[in-house]
């Protein structure tokens, strides 16, 4: 007979609370806990301790923290951060605003005040001195998709697991709020012995789950499976239908993809039907780039002429994993007509314009490629899509262009890279390179909050590692497995707003490649909004290439790369391309300069359509073509003296 | 006939929206504005280019910011910041419940999408993705006194204007979302020419401020006045009698005091009465350290044999500006009964157990002193309490120690000096040090958030340079008016939460003095909580004085200060003492030292209350007296080897 799992671990009959829930989350291999210490959260974090294998990363401040995790989520499906009561929480409000608006599972547990200190109505610091101590919480309400209180000595393991389940489940964060002296409530350790059931269907929303009527439950559960069994039959028949009578089709996929682990069933598809098949901005690194079916990524409204010819004319969209129905920024806009449409969201589908929620997307996509029939196909493949990065022919002194950079980094990827853009011109540079094979891409396009990606660079590094040893464990038919570079391309207006997590990094001896793309402030506001060149576009100017060594770092490597020999010299070095240290790298581009595709892509919008407008500053309306231009035209032009006063 | 504001302005009769709220800001000498850029913000940063003599701060961030303006609003009663929606105010969010919490007058004006995106529907970035857009509003509500979004045509200009008087009178954070096509909306210019009217009175609370019917609100003013003079008449009396009346009175002054403008009342008020004058932590700087009667700091619970021993005992106890009636931390408690006390809050009172609501204190305050008599004081001043620090008798090659590198600075400081203390070790230290005339003191002794100081110092530093410059104006009389050095203490690990605002006090040219007081990580906590060594208490060890080069500054003064020797002979260097350039003082203290007044108190605590245990962790009541002896005892012992050790 095998040994349980607290029979392995040789754990007591009763453990405390606070150490369940690292065990529940040592189960789902999220071993690496995110956060800072603080006053209420410190007993809980002594738990962590107790429990092998797990890890504490210890950052250098909440927000940073919450993107830490956000990105280490996204490469294992859950992560954990912790911590303390009003200062520590709504430092990190931010960060879980993203990780709820991108479909990110993230347990959030806070250190609260003892339950004494509550009901004595104690005017605490960390408060705001009006013995509400349930603003923080409430606030959470709205960027969480499960809120709860450690109270209920009966219940409280419930509880935990309840919390890490939505989180998985539904891939958005919970709160989980832990008064400090309800840590060491005592819960069996059997307990974990059962493996926590991360299936939708097991999730009775809204249900209360605290009572011992299981009976009833089951009764409703498989109730409820009949129900979600014959919808799951009816909803595969009529897309395959779909599938079959298009004839000029087109796949879409979107980042709920790999949010519910369904790589897999998702490329076979794509596979399967040889459909034209995209990538959003969030979803790129999700298909293997190298299909001939595979066309690029779809940036609505201002996609490249080949996708938009294919997308635009089809009779039949799919879209995979989708994450919105619409989309809207300053730059472009989803916008697929209902009629041809199948929207596969995280859990639910939309055909046409009918709703069918609660339905597990991955059995649905697999009950879809199993009755998949090939001779019904009505679509006839017309052309290789195959995307081909051309090689730049430009002279070796020749200062960098946003246009040629992105083109030789595209050459230098390799399979396992982990891919990480900043929101800014970095991700729509990134749009123009070809991902090789098992390359995971990594950027906040909906979010989009600036100075995400250090932060997520972190927890993706902390993330690989983690992956590298599991693989390892395996054995030695994985000797070959992937090694995961993680390589982050990140703007210096934005790198600044978190740069101190590259602290963390190095505490961590993790070993990101780290690209700061210097363009000497926000450059793509100055691009999309004004295309002006006001006062507040311009940062200070940092020695960016000293923060290692000032921070700690003793083993890495820096190169500040100003020509295009320079680039090339260093993406052709064997040496370089080897993760064996932390490196940063600093990219010199023009102030006013922009990835081409982005001014292509404006000017284009700007002529042919007047979506934009309807959503524009009045100052952008009032923008002409010729301004657009000449802006674009003569990006390389010297700044105007003023610009280097720092005194507005 | 004098000039009005718009013609001395040379204003159109019409102006934008936006341009008018900056307008009314500089009237009330609001001049830096604090904030990043963001889409949905610019156009309305435009226009602040527009008003001659408005600056914009430009921080690295949102949460720094908050921090900034709120250091800012501590000087010169209110402070503007900018951020954008959803990713903007929400990193900020945290420093504006501080300012909430800390009572402290900041407007925050947040950049909205175009009211079309949101009539509309559209799915836009920046929001969570369901079409909620007003999510982010309703979360300020709980953290601001006033919050309102700028779009009616009609009433936009009064709209501005209360959230400005609101900030201004209740000195708590208000929320004004602007959508970016509403920045043009045009208004009057000459309503400027009218002041604002400040005063608590003429806040019509909750009511519709739309609407013309200006008789009614007249007339109800006019009643609302009578009725509010004869409570001031009966308060004065009332309190007038407990003064007189009392044989053992004792004064403790909070922070109020200063966010309402009234210091010199306070000042007065102290002067004539003679009785025994305490401040709390957040009130340091307000009094003159040097009076007679000035006794030091209360700290309720832990506080100085000396203090408690008239605090303790005394008949009647006024608390001037009063924050809060009581108050808990893990080191000390504040707890006056009931029966002997008067509380004067920001804009209420309560005698015993009355409450007075909607009081004018500054007024009252004044009233109480023209009707003062002295003739009628029953207490007698016996003894003189002034405050003397000791100099230290310790040798030059010593290592520093808490207890010794206070005394030192105290002796430092001088007249004018704004001294800002980070939550940690620093707030209490600087307890032990005794301020010249006319010294702030800032520390967020309340919220409590870790990394507030250094961006507060920033703010403050700000406002310095503009009183400076206002003092200028005001003509030859006011030749020898203050020079404002701006003073921070900060421990190392509070500093990384924050530190990339080093850069902008560099870009902004301004000069503090920035001493790090390096005690490799999180020793409050170390000491308070757990006394023990875990490994969440260190941080990453950087070299801290490289980066004021790193950040781009050129002319600054770097010093590392190891042993007495080292801190006597820079706080002897007359050079050193003229705030000519910023500097940055790395002072090296133990890690397992806190300040002497800490220990003291802590030890006291332990032997002679169990208040300290309704609130404590499980851990710390574990922990013996003896635990914590050989803690204090043997501060300087080498940490164990493992520390060193980055990877838990």
């Amino acid at each position: 007979m095998s040994l349980s799992y607290s029979q392995i671990n040789k754990l007591p009959p009763r453990i405390s609370v606070g150490e369940y829930a690292f065990h529940r989350l040592r189960q789902l291999k999220v071993l690496t806990i995110f956060g800072l210490p603080g006053e209420f959260s410190m007993p809980l974090m002594d738990k962590l301790y107790k429990v092998p294998g797990m890890k504490w990363a210890g950052n250098t401040n909440e927000l940073n923290a919450a993107y830490a995790v956000d990105g280490y989520s996204r490469l294992k499906r859950l992560g954990c951060i912790i911590t303390t009561f009003g200062v520590g929480e709504l430092s990190a409000m931010n960060g879980i605003a993203g990780s709820f608006a991108e479909h990110v599972g993230v347990l959030h547990i806070v250190g609260m005040p003892p339950t004494s200190a509550t009901t004595k109505q104690l005017l605490l610091h960390h408060t705001l001195g009006n013995r509400n101590y349930e603003v923080f919480y409430r606030m959470a309400n709205d960027i969480t998709c499960y809120t709860t209180m450690i109270v209920d000595t009966d219940y409280c393991a419930d509880e935990v697991d309840m919390c890490i389940r939505m989180a998985w489940v539904k891939q958005k964060p919970t709160y989980m709020g832990v008064p400090s002296n309800q840590i060491d409530l005592e819960v069996d350790s059997t307990r974990l012995d059962i493996e926590l059931n991360l299936q939708l269907d097991s999730l009775i929303e809204n249900a209360n789950i605290r009572g011992n009527d299981d009976l009833i439950e089951q009764i409703l559960d498989n109730k409820k499976q009949d129900i979600q069994g014959r919808i799951q039959e009816d909803l595969t028949k009529i897309i395959l239908k779909r599938i079959y009578e298009s004839r000029s089709p087109a796949i879409i996929i979107d980042a709920c993809v790999s949010r519910q682990g369904m790589m897999r069933e998702t490329q076979l598809f794509c596979e399967l039907t040889n459909f034209p098949t995209f990538v959003t901005p969030m979803a790129k690194g999700i298909i293997n780039e190298d299909m001939p079916n595979f066309g690029g990524v779809f940036t609505g409204s201002i996609s490249s002429p080949d996708v938009r010819e294919i997308v635009d004319f089809a009779d039949f969209i799919i879209v995979i994993g989708c994450v919105l129905e619409e989309f809207s920024t300053s730059s472009f806009h989803f916008n697929i007509k209902p009629k041809n449409r199948v929207l596969i969201f995280d859990n639910s589908v939309k055909v046409k314009n009918v709703a069918y929620p609660d339905i597990n997307i991955k059995t649905l996509l697999k009950n879809i490629i199993f009755q998949f029939d090939q001779s019904n196909i009505n679509y006839s493949f017309e052309r290789k899509m195959d995307i081909q990065i051309p090689k730049n022919q430009i002279t070796r002194d020749q200062l960098l262009r946003q246009e040629w950079v992105w083109g030789e980094f595209s050459h230098w990827f390799q399979p396992g890279d982990i891919i990480i853009t900043e929101v800014g011109t970095s991700a729509f540079g990134i749009m123009q390179t070809k991902f090789p094979k098992n390359t995971w891409g990594i950027s906040q396009a909906l979010w989009g909050s600036s100075g995400y990606s250090l932060g997520a660079c972190l927890g993706a590094s902390y993330a690989a590692r983690e992956l590298e040893a599991e693989a390892n464990i395996y054995g030695a038919s994985n000797k070959n497995s992937l090694s995961h570079r993680v390589i982050l391309f990140v703007g210096d207006g934005a790198f600044q707003i978190t740069m101190q997590e590259l602290s963390t990094i190095i505490k961590a001896d993790l070993k990101p490649y780290i690209f700061v793309m210097n363009n000497q402030g926000y450059s793509i506001d100055r691009f999309l909004h004004h295309r002006s060149n006001a006062k507040y576009y311009d940062i200070q100017q940092w020695h960016y290439l000293s923060l290692l060594s000032v921070f700690g770092a003793t083993d890495y490597e820096t190169r500040k790369i100003v020509t295009m020999g320079d680039l090339q010299d260093m993406l052709a070095d064997r040496n370089f391309a080897i993760n064996d240290k932390i490196r940063m790298l600093e990219v010199m581009v023009p102030s006013m300069d922009v990835p081409q595709a982005i001014i292509d892509k404006w000017q284009r919008e700007k002529e042919g359509s007047n979506i934009i407008n309807e959503n524009d500053q009045p100052h952008s309306t009032e923008t002409t073509n010729s301004d657009l231009l000449s802006w674009s035209e003569s990006p390389l032009t010297e700044l105007e003296p003023d610009r280097k006063k720092r005194h507005l």
